[in-house]
C-alpha cells in the first residue's frame, strides 16, 4: 500500500514537474510498462487530479497517444512570497501554473508579524477559487527558518527573531491547512532544479539577492540543511574583512552588505552610503526612478550603466568584483555544476559578469571550476513564489488519494 | 546473494570501525536476530577475517557471550600518507590498527612523481607480511584527485598537475592491487566520522593543515564530492582580498595562505616572510628548533608563544584570527555539528581558539553557530593515514568473502 502510494506520488511529480506527458514517456521515465501506467492514470482521473488529452495537433485519424495533463485549474495552492519591498499572494495551479496573483508593497523595516501575516491573508483569501481544490499552503521567507513548524529563527531586514510565521498565516488564513514555509533562496534553488535553469544538475547553487543575499545549496540533489536546517548562508560569508561594508546582521565585510541592494545603490550614489564613506550622496541624475529602493531602482541602475553613466558603471563593476569573489569561494567548496543568479543578483550578473568572471579565473581552483556554468535564473521574478507553490504541493504529491480526499474534507 | 554480500559487510564493518562486540551488541545495531549473526559470524570466521573471543575480563563461569574481534594481524592493508615533509607507509590490520609504519623525510618542492613513487614503494614492500592477508592498498595525498583512478589533477607544493599517482605506486609495489587514493583531508574527515572525533555526528567539518590547508567536509555524513569529485576546498577561500599572504596557487589571502605553515612560521620571524612585508625577517631566538619546517617547527612556536615569547604569541594570535573567519563561514555556509582541527591546525586552534571564538561569535549567525562543536583531532598525527588505511578496505567490507578469496589469490 505505502509502495502505492509512492508510485502515484511519483507519477503525479513527473507531470506536475513537466507537464503533459504521454503514457509511453511515463512508462519509460518510471520503468514500468503502460499497463501500469494506464491503471495509475485511471486512478489519478478518479481522483480529479490528471485528465487525458489528445496531445496538441493531432487529428482524429490513426491512433493518438493520450498525453496526461496535470489539472492546473481544479487542483491548487496558495503560494506566498514575503519579500524586502513586496508582499506576494498567489494561487498557483498543479504543474506550476501561477493562475492568479495578487502583490502589496510593504514598508522596509519594523513591521511586526501580526501586520505582515493579516495582510498576507487579506491577498491570499482573496485568491480561493471555490472551483479549485487547495490542496496546501506554502510560503518563501527572506530569512531563516525552522525546519519543520515555519518558525522564522532570524530575519534581519524587518528585525524577526523567532516569530512563529508558518503558525500564525495558517491561522489568519482560517483554512484548516498548515502553512509550510521555506528560506527563499532554498525555494528559488529547488525551482530552478526541477524547471528552471539548473534542471539535471544535481549540484547546483542558487544565489538570490535583495537587500539579503540569500543561498540555496544543492549537493547531489538534495537541499544543504546541515545539523539543524540553517545551511546555505551564503550572505554572511565574511569576504572584506579590512575596508568592509556594514551588514543588517552587524557585522561588516558580509556578501551580502557588499553585494546586495543597498551596496549597489550606495555605490552608485543612488542612497546615502550607510557606512558614511562618501560625505555627501551623489545628486540622483534627471531621469533616475524615484522611488529609490527595490528590483526597480536595482534595474535603473543596470540600465544607466550600459548607456554610459560612470557613477552607476562603476558601481556596477565594484558590485561585480566582489559578487566574483563569493562565487569564486562557493566554486571552491562545492564543484558545482552550475551557479543560478536570482532576484536582483539576476541583474548584477547580466551586466558584471566580466567582473565575476576575473575573480573566478583568479580565485577559484581550474580544477574545481571546470564543470561550473554561470547562468541567469530561468523564473526570474518568479522563482522564489514558484518554489513556495512547490512547497506547498508536497503533501499532495507524497500521497495523492489520501491528499486530495483531505483537502475535499478541508474544504467542506 | 547481493544483499547477502553487504550484510556479511555491513557486520565486518561494525567489527572494523568499533573492535571486538557481543553478537547482542550486533544484532542490535544490524537489527537481526542473534542466530543471523551466529550464521553470519560462522561464514566470516571461517574465511579467516573475523574470530569468537571471550570478552577481556570475564571467568570460565557462568555461560560467557562471546565477542567478535577483527583479525587485524591477519588481514591487513597499506596505507600510505604523502604528506608535505614526510612520506609514510604503514601496515594497517582489520579494525584500523596500526601494526608497523616507516616514514622517510621528503624535500620540499620539485619532486616528481617517479621519485616519490619509488621511495614510497620501498617504504611498502618493506612492511609485507607473509602472514598478513593484504586485502587493499590506499593512499592519502596532500592535493586534488581524481575519483576513480587516483590521478593528482593539481598538488600545488610539489607543483604536480595530472600525475598518475595511484597508477604508478600500484606499477611501483607489483602487489598486483590497485591503489586507492584520496585527498588528505577528505581521507581525515572520514577517519574522525568512524573512529574520531565526529563520531556520530554525519555534518562535519574536519579542516587539515601543514603548508597547505584542506577540508574534508560530510553532509548528512557523506562527503561533499561536487559535480566531479573536488569539493571541499576550503583552503582557496580568499579571506583576505587586500592585504593578502601570496599563495602557492597563485593568488593571495587564501585561507591557506593567512592560516598555514608558512604563515604562522613568517609572522613568528622563523622563515623570511615570503611576501617580504617585513624587511627582514627576525632573527630566531636561541632555544628555537633548527630545523625550520614542518610540524616540530610548527609546535616550537606554540609552545614559544605559551611560555612568553612576543613574537610567537602575535604569530598564534594573528593566524588564528585568520582562521577564525574562514570557519565562521564554513559554519554560515554549513551550519556543521562539529568541526575538527587536524594536522598542524590541531596545534594552532588549541593555542588560539580565544581567537577563533571571537571571530565566529561576530561572524557568525547565531542560528548557525548554536549547535556547532569546535573540537581537536582525536586521531591526531594519524587521521590521514588511518583514512587511506579506511580506504584501502573498501573492497572488503563490500563483498568480504569474494575479496578474501581474490586477495589470497593475488598473494600466491
Amino acid at each position: 500500500m505505502h509502495r502505492h502510494r509512492s508510485s502515484l506520488g511519483d507519477l503525479l511529480h513527473h507531470v506536475h514537474v513537466s507537464g503533459p506527458l504521454s503514457r509511453a514517456a511515463l512508462a519509460e521515465r518510471m520503468g514500468v510498462n503502460r499497463s501500469t501506467i494506464l491503471a495509475w492514470t485511471a486512478e489519478l482521473v478518479a481522483a480529479g487530479l490528471v485528465r487525458e488529452e489528445h496531445p496538441a495537433g493531432t487529428t482524429g485519424a490513426g491512433r493518438p497517444s493520450l498525453v496526461v495533463c496535470p489539472e492546473s485549474e481544479r487542483v491548487s495552492v496558495l503560494a506566498f512570497d514575503v519579500a524586502v519591498d513586496r508582499l506576494v499572494a498567489a494561487r498557483v495551479g498543479l504543474g506550476g501554473r501561477i493562475l492568479e496573483r495578487r502583490a502589496a508593497p510593504r514598508p522596509r523595516a519594523g513591521v511586526d508579524l501580526d501586520t505582515v501575516v493579516r495582510k498576507l491573508a487579506v491577498l491570499g483569501r482573496d485568491l480561493i477559487d471555490p472551483d479549485s481544490l487547495c490542496v496546501g499552503v506554502g510560503a518563501s521567507y527572506c530569512g531563516m527558518i525552522r525546519p519543520g513548524d515555519g518558525m522564522v529563527r532570524y530575519g534581519p531586514e524587518m528585525g524577526w527573531v523567532d516569530q512563529a510565521f508558518g503558525t500564525e498565516l495558517s491561522k489568519a488564513l482560517g483554512m484548516g491547512l498548515p502553512v509550510a514555509v521555506g528560506n527563499e533562496a532554498h525555494l528559488g534553488a529547488l525551482a530552478e532544479y526541477q524547471r528552471g535553469a539548473g534542471v539535471g544538475t544535481a549540484d547546483l547553487i542558487y544565489l538570490h539577492g535583495d537587500v539579503g543575499v540569500g543561498g540555496g545549496i544543492l549537493v547531489g540533489g538534495k537541499l544543504l540543511g546541515g545539523e539543524s536546517g540553517y545551511g546555505c548562508e551564503v550572505g554572511h560569508m565574511l569576504v572584506n574583512p579590512v575596508d568592509g561594508r556594514p551588514c543588517l546582521c552587524g557585522s561588516r565585510g558580509c556578501l551580502e552588505a557588499e553585494t546586495g541592494e543597498y551596496a549597489l545603490l550606495s555605490a552608485a550614489g543612488r542612497i546615502p552610503d550607510p557606512a558614511s564613506r562618501t560625505a555627501e550622496p551623489r545628486r540622483a541624475e534627471p531621469g533616475h526612478q524615484t522611488r529609490p529602493f527595490g528590483r526597480d531602482a536595482v534595474r535603473a541602475v543596470v540600465r544607466d550603466a550600459a548607456a554610459g553613466d560612470r557613477a552607476a558603471a562603476a558601481a556596477v563593476a565594484e558590485i561585480g568584483d566582489w559578487l566574483g569573489i563569493g562565487v569564486a569561494n562557493l566554486i571552491n567548496l562545492f564543484n558545482p555544476g552550475v551557479v543560478i543568479f536570482g532576484g536582483m543578483l539576476r541583474d548584477v550578473y547580466a551586466a558584471a559578469s566580466p567582473q565575476v568572471a576575473a575573480r573566478i579565473a583568479q580565485h577559484a581552483m581550474p580544477v574545481s571550476r571546470e564543470r561550473a556554468q554561470l547562468r541567469l535564473s530561468a523564473l526570474a521574478d518568479d522563482a522564489t513564489l514558484i518554489g513556495a507553490a512547490d512547497l506547498g504541493f508536497t503533501t499532495l504529491l507524497a500521497d495523492p488519494l489520501q491528499a486530495a480526499t483531505n483537502a475535499l474534507a478541508t474544504a467542506r
